[in-house]
């Protein structure tokens, strides 16, 4: 129950037991192929968008963003949290300039604050964090896309901890990346980005990014590869791309929509269970609730105490990372092929973790809550 | 025998098979604490010399070199073929002035034009391409490395194509950088690095480097894994982790010294099969020969057509991609854990593919010289 | 939760992923001997003591108990359900007398009966079930064998559903067999079995044993193995063995002591749930649960519903076999590797099962005593 | 290239890697439907006919064809070697009568001389040895069969090894048996029998056959799983299954004429380099020669020491078992998923152990043999 790497199941991994599999074989060509063609339907895009998988994971999908920036633009980054925050450390190291708006600790910043700002100013890119990994905030993404749609040449949405857990589509967006090791339920190696025709156009060699994270460079092999050819710029993770073909097999199997609604059930009951044993969730109202990451916020016992409880009791959760909440709260993840025992056996053990290290909790009630949240 | 990915050990490949493990777990501290240690004495490294495995490949480790640059420095590229010159395509995204010494094909650009290029000028960098992968050229880097050492800031060497098959030494060396899919024998997903004291010193806020391939954001990172403390920037790839551990765990079993000698006896014994049955090898004299990867000039036949047969015999070989020699030459990849059998299928099946083909060359000589070579 | 195969942990499985690995290899020798000296160490034997892994499963290594019977034998089996009566089934086929001490249902047959029977008539063996899978009685074998060692040549104990969760030792006990597929968390493939030195000494080629289950046939196999030498005589099944062996290693890790307490508690947590939410056990009284099997009685539904519904829910159960208690019935397997969590999720996933299909239960009570049970 | 267990394919090994698959599961299920059908289409089999797949291996298998005989009957052994006289050795365990005829060593048991005794004789049945695996040498089973069909009730042959990789069907044969570990390419721990209508017809609680290997108790098994339901008698190795079902689907992809012809193009090659480098086969004529195995005869080396060194370079052969030729060839498996590079990399490592022992072959005479061979 991290918040990723998450729990991935044997069937993904077994993809990856290819002692001889070079990045020009056949499977290799048709796993990748068969990735990009999932993403497109997987974020409903239109035939001029463009899936991108590469190396790396969530931060290196983001700064390849620097792709479609050029010198002197202008990016509002919209952060709910550390991951929020992190697009101001990236892109300081680039010749662009950056605002943030930053939301109180267990909110997100109000799409009116943002479309003023926008309206404000003139931006050339605004950046907003779907789920925050170190919260479990959700931003109305969506609604923000649909309001400042006109306002702003590039919207980019960090799905790290959303993308097949929340709704995802490309809809009023330019950008929606992701990492393989999140709700796709694949081992870390690989960021993926979705891009609209609009950000594919902006695609140039003058934009101020590097080479292996340029997007410009990746562009032909990712054509090549979903034409079903091989094409080389640099390495990519082979036996990672066989495991995500894997995953991306098993999410077409359950469907998106079963998927969202799965992880919005498991993620109720584990709510449910918090509260039902007395404790209080770090998100402040339902509507900044997420499907994936729970920030559990605890009064008496520390934390850190919590974890290494859990985990000797099997249950790997997460520390809280927001540092104006240090020490007060853990995360709980609930991602991938989360299902209703998971749920349970956290809730169970949490219980017990927490009476036995002092924690006013009654034994049994978040249990019980939960129960009868999932029948 | 591919150039990389090479083929991989299946108890490489099952310490991948983990579904439960984060980046925090004891397991792939432990897992990353171990490799750091093997690759300082892979490098017979000093203790304030400085390991790096970050994700990516070689191409994201050469670009990590940016970390050591600052604005307006020069660095002068060795460039022996393709990868060679790829050290130029990634600088010239960077503030930096950039020059290539270029050889020959089939050859290597020798140390005395190098020490006079860098006594004409003040050069902040070099580069050297230890084992050219497109051609199979070694450059005599620990000569160069002793002549220049006076006159260059820093000494970078790629190693993609060599370390752990060629003489592996930080010796006047101050980055020395692979990938774990070559002779390392584990799948792609990680660059690793090995630095001097004197690039750990020049790590700084104001190097030209982004974000994500920032070595400086990564060094706390591997200290803290280093002393078996978690620890995070960004996520790494943590199977892969996992598996590049075993690797090491076996390349220490075999010993470097045996191993190096291996890969000297398995490129003889490819060599003498390849003169055998009468073709010609793309390094022009023994000096250039490497331990690694063999280019083979052919007369009549195409090598694409070559390399189609041998796939369907099996054995996957490698494309020729050196510009000047186009459709004139294939590469046979013979690092990670290469064996006598191999060689001799290898040929074998060449000679009987050429000779199918219509290439001029005699049914079992080439073997016949292969197995003399070995007995 | 099925009574067996149970499920298995990867790392055990990990270690049959060996492509190239025969009966003579070094590392399958080694994984043997291991196994045969953790037999040793896990049944507290004696040297003259003699354990023995043969391909096939518990009833295979029953039927080989009759390499120690001669023509005419009498042999006393002492039955609590379906697999006391397979020893009937079985010494059937062969020259020997049997006579069956039948149980009720939900109970088993007293020590005094037993000890009675061999008091009246002279037999040479008499077998027992110490935890009897068909319905989860356990009987107390080791009271009964201190008090008719002395009447009987050979006691005979099927420990297949008990060796490794309940106490396990040799003690006044001639042959104690198991399967590989039960508490020893191994796939199936192999029985087990420990004999005394008394029951080694009757290995003659006079008894009236076949050829592929005769122990004398693969008495000089066990102890070659033993010593570390390679042996034949039919070939055993490799992989599982070099997978059993690994699991020895788990199971000596944990300590018996504190695998049979394991057992214990989570059989104990699983039965307060079941009567928590109003249900009854098939064993009628406390002295006749087991560790590893529990038997429940439903009133309204069908029980091959309840387990197909709780298959869906991704748990296994195992159907009621005995006849005499058709259709009222179905079985919790806990045996292997099961912790709290499967507790806690096997009872939450029951509960709402049962109440979605109309069995009166009250939702969160059978949970909540399997909570309070566990803290 | 050992005799058995083969070099098995990692996709068949990777279905094995199953926590959770109990024996009532669809997915084993499915995989016994499948490996039942894919015996019925192996074998050419009619209708009534019935295939079996019971735990164990070859010799369980031999022994189990005591299913199909009653007190008293006659049984004709054909021997060529050990495995043939195994026949005699498990038979003489039972209430039955046994005669023998031997052949040579290197020869096989003329048709002429069976048919004589079975015309001087009444039997119940004759057993055949397909290909001797002790010695390599291959019995025309089919011209028996189809001379002495008249004068016997039950036909029966050991095809361990040649099932798969000689001519296979059950063409006047009444049992044609195997196990999973030969040309079938899968672990050892099953045995597979084809029984004939006749056959079938057979069974009956009147044999003199034991339980667990008793055919009439697994017949109920065999019929439910090949209708896709779920069936229990004892235990199966359901992890060997999915993997079984795993190898019949290569099989099926390659064909069973191209897999026929594989194995004798590879055998070919083998015994070009055996007598292209001076040495002889066991086998005295070609007509005894066989697709899977070949003894070699050495002159002055000491065949322990041949394979120990064979070992060293990392390719495993047998040792020479037949008693009349002890401490005089070794055996060279070549079955299942052999190929070219297999033939090519065993002859030359075999030249050069050979050449540094001090028998006297010319080294690369026997390597060009077999290449010339396969070209």
């Amino acid at each position: 129950m991290h918040v990723g790497p998450v729990t991935i199941d044997v069937d993904v991994l077994k993809e990856g037991l290819r002692g001889d599999v070079g990045f020009t074989s056949r499977e290799f060509v048709e796993a990748f192929q068969y990735s990009l063609k999932a993403m497109r339907r997987l974020f409903n895009a239109k035939p001029n968008d463009q899936p991108f998988i590469i190396p790396g994971g969530g931060t290196s999908a983001m700064e390849s963003v620097t792709s479609l920036l050029r010198k002197g633009d202008k990016v509002l980054v919209v952060s709910n949290g550390v991951f929020g925050d992190r697009w101001e450390a990236i892109l300081s190291r680039y010749p662009v300039t950056v605002k943030v708006l930053r939301a109180e600790p267990g909110d997100y910043v109000s799409p009116d604050i943002i479309e003023e700002e926008l309206k404000r100013e003139k931006y050339t890119a605004v950046t907003m964090t779907h789920v925050e990994t170190s919260t479990g905030i959700r931003e109305p993404i969506y609604e923000v896309a649909k309001r400042v749609r006109s306002l702003v040449d590039l919207i980019v949405v960090d799905g790290v901890s959303s993308v097949s857990a929340e709704e995802t589509k490309l809809e009023n967006i330019d950008v929606f990346l992701t990492a393989s090791q999140k709700a796709l339920g694949t081992p870390p190696g690989a960021g993926l980005l979705m891009l609209s025709e609009n950000a594919v156009n902006r695609l140039s060699d003058d934009s101020v990014a590097g080479y292996y994270l340029n997007l410009k460079n990746w562009l032909p092999v990712m054509r090549s590869m979903e034409e079903g050819k091989g094409s080389y710029f640099a390495t990519p993770p082979v036996h990672l791309i066989l495991m995500l073909a894997k995953s991306f097999q098993l999410i077409e199997k359950e469907g998106l929509e079963n998927r969202v609604k799965r992880h919005a059930r498991i993620s109720q009951a584990i709510r449910a269970g918090i509260e039902g044993m007395g404790l209080s969730i770090v998100a402040k109202r339902p509507e900044a609730y997420s499907n994936t990451v729970t920030g559990v916020l605890v009064k008496k016992v520390n934390p850190a105490q919590v974890l290494q409880e859990m985990n000797n009791s099997g249950i790997e959760l997460a520390p809280g990372v927001h540092p104006a909440l240090a020490g007060k709260y853990f995360r709980i993840g609930h991602m991938g092929w989360v299902n209703e025992n998971d749920a349970i056996a956290t809730i169970a053990t949490l219980e017990r973790v927490l009476y036995k290290l002092g924690e006013p909790v009654k034994l049994g009630e978040g249990l019980k809550a939960t129960q009868l949240q999932l029948a």
